[in-house]
Order: C-alpha cells, then sequence, then structure tokens
C-alpha cells in the first residue's frame, strides 16, 4: 500500500510557519492527501500555504480516512512537538497511522506515543535521529565529482529548494546529478540524506562526508546548505557542513529584504558582500573553491524591485542570479555547466 | 570519603596520548593516588607522563586498594573506549570502584558495565553526556564581564593549560576570574563545564552561552578553546563556541614546528597568520574582538629556538608571547588586565 501522508500543520498553516509542510506537499504531492490544521475552517492548501491547489486542508483526522501517514509539517527553532500537536498525533497513532517527524524531540522518545505505537503497531520515524560517530576523514573524495553547495545569509531564504531545483534542472539537462538533503525536509523530499544539524557536533562534518563519499559516483552533487556562517545559533552546523562537503564552487541565497536573523531578532545580518568573503575565505581554507551563482529570494518584492535587484546583483557580483521561484534555476544549472568544462 | 582516583591509560600512558591523564594529574594531584597501566613495568609517573613526580603507575588494580574512583585518562578521536581498557573498567566497577569517563560512547549506555555498576553500587559519569536543547538568544550577556577565549592552530596544542593558567594567574592578580571549561578534561579539573563537542550541532552556541551568562557576575572569564577553526573533523565546534561565548580578547595557541591537522595526517595546517586572519573575521562578524597574547607551544623545540621563536611572534603579531609550561603565564595575564583598563 502506497503513503498517503496526511501533513499535519495545527495552528501553524502559513508559507513560512510551515515551511516543511509546503515542500512536502510541492515535491511529493503525489503522496500527499491533504493538510491537518483544527484552527481553520476546511480550505483549499493553496489559499493557506501557497502551494498544493485543492488539495484539501481538514479540520479533523476523521475527514480523510485513507490517509496511512501523519507527517508533522513544521521544524520550529529547539524543535519540541507544539502541545497543539500531541492530541492529534496520539490520535493518528491510535488510528494505526504511521507517523513521520523532523523534530528534534523524538517521538520514539515520548513514552506515551511510544506506548501507543506499541498497541496499535504504527511505526514512528524520527528523521532527525541518527548515531553519526565518524570524524571527517579527507580521504576518498574524489576529483571526478563536482560538488555544488547552497550556503546562505541566514536561515529560510531557500537554500533547500534552490538544490532541488538545480539537481533537477542538471537532471533535465542529461546531468547525473543528485540532491544531497542535509536536513530533515530535504529527507522527506529526497528519501535519503542526513539531518546535519542533529549530529553530536564532533561528527558533523564526517557525516557530511560520509554522505559525499555514497554518492559520489555521480557527475554533480548538489549539496543543501543550513544557517549561515553567521547565524547567533546554527554557525557550528554551517561550517561543518561545509568543511564536510569540500565544495567546488557554491551557490549564495538570500531574501531582499531580510534584515534580522531569523529566530536571533536582536542581531543585525551583515551585508550579503560581507558575508559572501567569509564564506569564501573558510571554504577555500579547506578546498579551491568559488561562488557560481545567486539564488535571490524576492518573495516580499514586486516584479520591477525583484528585476533592479537581479541586474544589480548580477553586475555587481559578476555572477548570474535568479529567483527560482519566480522564474527557474536554468541560470544556476548553465552555471554548473560552465564549471564543469573548466 | 573523599576521592581517591586511579587514572587508567593502558597502553597510551605518553605525555600526548594520554592528554586527560596528565591534567588531571597537573591540576587534581592531591586527589589522585596512582595510574594503572597494565603493560608496562611499575614506576613513577613523572618518567611515563612528564608529569606527577612519584605517583606510581601500577599495573593491577589491587596495587592501589584504597582507590574508590578509576578515571579513563584518555580522549581518542572518535571517543570510544579502546577494547584493552574494558577488563579493567569492568573490574574495577566489580570493585565498588565509580568510573568517571569523558568519552563519547558513555558507559551508562554499556549493558554489561551498567548491569555490573547496578550490582556493586558503582557510579558512572559521563561527563559528556548532555541534553543540551537550547539554542543560543544573544540576550542577557553582561557587558561588565571580560571574555577572553584561547582559541588555536589545531588541537592539542595547550588551549585548556594555557586558560586554566590564566585564570589561576588573573586570581592572583586579585581578579575574580574564572575558567570555564568546554571539554571533559577541562570538567575534570574545573568540576564544572559543558562538553561542547558532545551537543547536538544545533545547541552548541546556546550551550555555551549558558555557560556565560551563569558566571558572567565574575569579572573575566577565560573560556576553552576546542578544535580550530579549520580542522577538517572539528570546525563546527570551533566556530559553535566562538559564537556562543562572543569574547571581547583572543589568545592564539599553536604548537611550535606543528605542520599537519591532529587527526587528519594529510591535511597541512594553514600558516598561523593567515588563520589568526579567519579567527578574527568570524569573531568580529558576531562581537568585536582581537587578539591580545600567544601563547606558543615549545615542547618539541630547545631553549634558544624558543627564544628566537617568542621574540619572532610579540614583533611579528605586536603581542605578548609565551609559553606557559616553558615560562608561566604572567604576559599573558598582563594582557587581559591591561585591556581591563581601556
Amino acid at each position: 500500500m502506497g503513503r498517503k501522508i496526511l501533513i499535519l500543520t495545527e495552528g501553524l498553516s502559513s508559507p513560512h510557519s510551515a515551511k516543511t509542510a509546503c515542500s512536502v506537499i510541492r515535491y511529493r504531492r503525489d503522496e500527499v492527501v491533504g493538510v491537518l490544521d483544527t484552527t481553520v475552517p476546511p480550505q483549499p492548501a493553496q489559499a493557506l500555504l501557497e502551494v498544493g491547489g485543492d488539495l484539501p486542508v481538514v479540520n479533523t483526522l476523521d475527514a480523510l480516512p485513507e490517509a496511512n501517514v501523519l507527517l508533522i509539517g513544521i521544524a520550529p527553532s529547539g524543535g519540541s512537538l507544539p502541545a497543539p500537536m500531541r492530541a492529534l498525533v496520539l490520535g493518528a497513532i491510535q488510528r494505526g497511522m504511521d507517523v513521520e517527524s523532523g523534530l528534534h524531540e523524538f517521538l520514539n522518545d515520548d513514552t506515551e506515543l511510544a506506548a501507543a505505537a506499541e498497541i496499535s503497531g504504527s511505526t514512528l520515524r524520527d528523521l532527525r535521529r541518527n548515531s553519526e560517530r565518524d570524524v571527517a576523514k579527507r580521504r576518498d573524495i574524489s576529483a571526478d565529482c563536482l560538488r555544488i553547495h547552497t550556503v546562505g545569509h541566514d536561515c529560510s531564504v531557500g537554500k533547500m529548494v534552490v538544490s532541488i531545483e538545480m539537481a533537477r534542472g542538471l537532471a533535465k539537462r542529461g546531468v547525473e546529478a543528485k540532491f544531497i538533503a542535509t536536513g530533515q525536509t530535504g529527507m522527506m523530499v529526497e528519501g535519503d540524506g542526513c539531518p546535519v544539524d542533529a549530529v553530536v557536533a564532533d561528527f558533523v562534518s564526517g557525516a557530511v562526508e560520509k554522505q559525499i563519499i555514497a554518492h559520489q559516483h555521480r557527475e554533480v552533487l548538489v549539496i543543501e546548505g543550513q544557517g549561515s556562517i553567521t547565524h547567533p545559533c546554527y554557525s557550528a552546523v554551517t561550517l561543518g557542513l561545509l568543511h564536510g562537503c569540500l565544495p567546488d564552487g557554491l551557490i549564495y541565497c538570500y531574501e531582499m529584504g531580510r534584515k534580522m536573523a531569523k529566530g536571533a531578532a536582536s542581531v543585525a545580518l551583515p551585508t550579503i558582500e560581507s558575508q559572501r568573503e567569509l564564506y569564501l575565505a573558510m571554504a577555500n581554507a579547506a578546498h579551491p573553491c568559488r561562488f557560481i551563482g545567486v539564488a535571490i529570494n524576492s518573495r516580499t518584492a514586486d516584479e520591477p524591485a525583484y528585476r533592479a535587484e537581479r541586474e544589480r546583483i548580477e553586475s555587481g557580483w559578476n555572477l548570474p542570479a535568479c529567483d527560482v521561484f519566480r522564474e527557474n534555476a536554468e541560470p544556476l544549472v548553465d552555471a554548473v555547466l560552465e564549471m564543469r568544462k573548466d
């Protein structure tokens, strides 16, 4: 029986707070049967999440009895199960549904939920659970596979989507490319990967290196970035990932108008130009590397403002730039193809 | 009953491989009754570890029946219990001794050891076990407490000892200073702290920030560095720590003649001058910061070579420099006192 996924976004059904839900709908639409949020009237997902078309948002588990997987559609900072979701997760388990979660707090460690799953036969899948215990070795890394890494100005600027769109765009052009998921949402989309932010700090680079070595028989790997190298909370994750995947080429991702760090509202973001230099310095300390493109997230801008920004970046950075949502990833795909010729 | 510590270094009794043992002997000498290594003849610790004077190295548990704590005296990369140590740890537990470990692999998770401890009433203390789950907040950090952080060219260059010596040197000069331990050995010495390399990556900076906030009623905190910002395995830990403790002043620590990264023998170290710039850039991205001194580890150099190196650094970097083992930490203590006047 195929997966019929109901995505839980209880009280958090917006494009920004339900990032996980939106990405799973965008990329695994054929497996998703609906969205569950008891705090809003039933309606099409598009109206709430700006994705999903007429996919139904329902407000009881009864509304979609065919669903066999409940997927927690959010990834809050800190990663605990929000209290309002608890009863719904328990209800799903009691119906025998599997539950898939990318939270830091593991469902399997929750005595009540685990006991209920034991009774109903549900499987609780904690995507962030890992037992990574290997340090990086910097050995056996192939020079024949081009490694492209998306890095960003801040969290939630679109690094994952850019990475997926680039890998798909490359595949369409006949390149054997793979998206390397490094976060729980990317893993839900791709079906494999490594939840680097949940790895014990000593082993972050080693865990990433293993992903690279496992998949470097491809021609190109597009490795999803996390956080930012200057983020008050997550810079450790970002640097461990950068030094674990040893990129040849970097894509810089940012959102127009973002001024303050996500999750640390008192901390101003550096300019994208100054941060670019930090990425270059830290990446090149490990492996020769350069920026090959810029991904602009222009969700808050109108079309003329976006076009002006794109021109400014293309001439200022002397690199192709685009919004992969608003347009497509072709300029970035071209940049990778160009790099492969070098 | 006070702690009477027997330090286990089985087969690894040298100053470099038994770093933990050496530091515990150096700083908790009054609690240590001996060193256990069944692979060498009984002898004074000084001969094997270059520390400890006539502290006995014994080759059976029977030799020191008064010992009530077995302390694992090593911290290998990867952090597993070396196989030859296992029977000795079990033997100690069966005698009712407590066991203290800084390994990544937890004694309490080992079914056989945990069962034996259950029977004998031994306590197994896993210093790296933690349940850190808070991201950094960048709030409530006092400007009245001066934060000094030791950073280094590589692992095992002396950052912990430099930090301890500086904190003690400051205390002797009447400054309310505290050493903030960030690794298992530092925690064994200080009795508190946080094992940052064993924290889940998302929470490294948050865990460090909590240490700062807990102790910032002092005048000066000297925060132990870990790894290096360019280390192939551990740069995530280093940057998370740097961005979690937000230093005002940095002490650069390196070992003369070190060419390759410890634990990644194929990776050449950057020059100390180029790495200094990376530390400055990454630290200043979060908080205004400058280097105030250099700690030279000259263990492989003779006196004239050390003196020449110290002169070269003092004039080239325009900072006080010294080897705290060979001389003392006074030039670095003076640098902190100078900074407090600013």
